[in-house]
């Protein structure tokens, strides 16, 4: 299995609560998508979520609605992506 | 909000699920990912599904572990993807 460059902050929830206010627009006060073009979170798991914050702000990830997420996550420090990964992966 | 390019074929969840057994070792049987780098795929919206997939097959998907959906996704169809699409996300 290919797991390349893989490595994991641990992430503060509350920290990431508290920075989540800009994403609930699209993905929902609880990670629930409002528009099913967008993805739930809820309950993601953290590494995956962090992997894909970082090509969204690497500007790596493109189609889709990706313009979006490049910009939201281009002002995103990892410990921003780390506390919001973890918030969303604890959500049900 | 921008939306470009959206649209979504209706898909078969029963074909999808015939065509789902490469994906389960990543993903997991009923959708829950094997290893955390890698999504949850279980009642996420379809529509995101169908977009996600698509970009890795044009390798849009660049970064994280995006090389290997962009093999997976390089033989699926239009169809192929709707079927899938509507079989992780009419599970719970």
């Amino acid at each position: 299995m290919l797991l390349p460059g893989v490595s994991v902050a641990a992430g503060d929830p509350d920290k990431g609560k508290a920075k989540a206010g800009v994403c609930a627009a699209c993905h929902g006060k609880n990670g629930v998508a409002m528009v099913p073009i967008y993805p739930n979170l809820a309950g993601q798991n953290q590494a995956y979520l962090e992997s894909s914050l970082k090509a969204y702000r690497a500007k790596q990830r493109q189609g889709g609605q990706a313009v979006v997420m490049q910009a939201q996550a281009a002002s995103l420090s990892d410990e921003d992506i780390a506390n919001l990964s973890a918030y969303y992966s604890s959500l049900q």
